[in-house]
């Protein structure tokens, strides 16, 4: 465990001059690894070819698939780490056009969260760190993450989250899931037109959502919902759903709509 | 030239667990070198150690010196590029208090730009792509470069530097300067508290404006400015200050305070 594929070599060293390094200049993925195989490959490179030509390069599928699949083949269960940049290039924010984007794989144990989670629930927090409203970048699962670092600076084991509010206090996202709420039988998540990354997951539960015949809406999510949701969940590659039980004082239900995604996305998992 | 020490080595592979390179979790500065020495050393290194502080983590100014003094010894002209980030952590946003911090020093070439920048000023664009506001980074010059980065991409060679403007139009900076405008005899700069870089040579360029009795104002600066200045620059500390000839179809005056803090910067680099 713990294997670093860069450019397809069995090393964990990149260049400093890499513009990953330099500026964030580049692009992530984090996906569940079960059986050799990491689960939703397809929709994480189908993610990372939209934001790379949303930020102006290219990328590669077919060899990301390739390295990603000869990097997990023994792993029974894992995390894989997909880092894509827009390569080296002279001093300078300027890209330079012919530059090769960078390619890094990285497999790392499985999670230690208390299983606890998934079943009970988590006591999440409300974080003080905004999020900047950035359109140029909104769902983009970006490298330049300090909002993020900052955010999660702000507690330490007390909290299994925290939730993040844009600077009109708009709920938007976790420091690293996506949230859903349910409001009179209604799921609803936050529009990320302005800030906040556009999860595989999120697309998923979205998706399993319509399936089920739960009415789903995307919009803004003013701070008022804390008051209107009956139900309240977390949802990422990695942890599947978490059902919130308390957002610092106030006390959710784990109630039916939860439990039935919470349902669906399992059965993809082991369908997947 | 081109020579890199990472934590002291003369090597430019970092490990792609560098925070840096996963979240853009760090702050560099970028030095002119002359005659062996980096100029305004002390300045940068300080402004290293609060934008560190402001970030949460440590750093040791005086090991950063000796390595930039030892890099730079018989350079006789070029661009040395300090970066630090927050160190190796494990996977997620949370930070490893123990974590050591990553010290990566660059050299490389003196800056190629036509030497009628300096004299004759230049042609500026008004990018399309805005800074958001986020207090908590404002002012810093972290590693999240996106927005630059995607503001860069904007021209090629057409213009010498693209102004940035903020959510409301207000004008904020450079993609890789300060810049200053003549108002009626007034200096005035942006105010940098919700989005922009405090950079080194602006504070320069303050202090020096106010040693020759020259009015300066550190404020909003709306769009309307751009009519209401009759000269207008940019500063930073590799270019030194490029008067601004024209932004978009609107020209301006290379006049008396652009002349008297251009030979003010250039005095302090012969003393310095």
């Amino acid at each position: 465990m713990n294997a670093v594929l860069v450019n397809g070599e069995l090393t964990d060293a990149v260049s400093a001059r890499d513009r990953g390094f330099q500026y964030g200049d580049g692009l992530f993925e984090t996906l569940a690894v079960q059986h050799g195989m990491p689960f939703l490959l397809d929709k994480h490179l189908a993610r990372l070819s939209a934001g790379a030509e949303r930020l102006g390069f290219q990328i590669s599928p077919a060899l990301l698939r390739q390295e990603a699949e000869q990097l997990c083949r023994n792993v029974e269960r894992g995390v894989l780490k997909i880092i894509v940049t827009r390569g080296i290039s002279m001093r300078g924010y300027r890209g330079d056009p012919a530059a090769t984007p960078t390619r890094v794989l990285s497999l790392s144990d499985w999670l230690s969260y208390p299983t606890g989670y998934t079943k009970e629930g988590v006591d999440v927090r409300l974080c003080r760190t905004r999020l900047a409203a950035q359109p140029a970048l909104a769902g983009l699962k970006h490298l330049n993450r300090l909002e993020q670092v900052l955010a999660r600076a702000e507690w330490g084991d007390e909290y299994a989250e925290g939730l993040m509010q844009d600077e009109s206090g708009n709920i938007v996202e976790g420091t690293m899931t996506n949230v859903f709420l349910v409001c009179d039988g209604t799921l609803v998540t936050p529009a990320l037109d302005r800030c906040g990354v556009e999860g595989v997951m999120r697309s998923e539960v979205l998706a399993r959502a319509a399936r089920l015949g739960i009415a789903c809406r995307v919009e803004t999510v003013t701070p008022e919902y804390l008051e209107l949701a009956q139900e309240i969940f977390l949802t990422n590659c990695l942890i599947g759903l978490w059902p919130v039980r308390r957002v610092e004082r106030r006390s959710y239900a784990i109630g039916d709509i939860t439990h039935k995604i919470q349902q669906a996305i399992r059965d993809a998992y082991v369908a997947g």
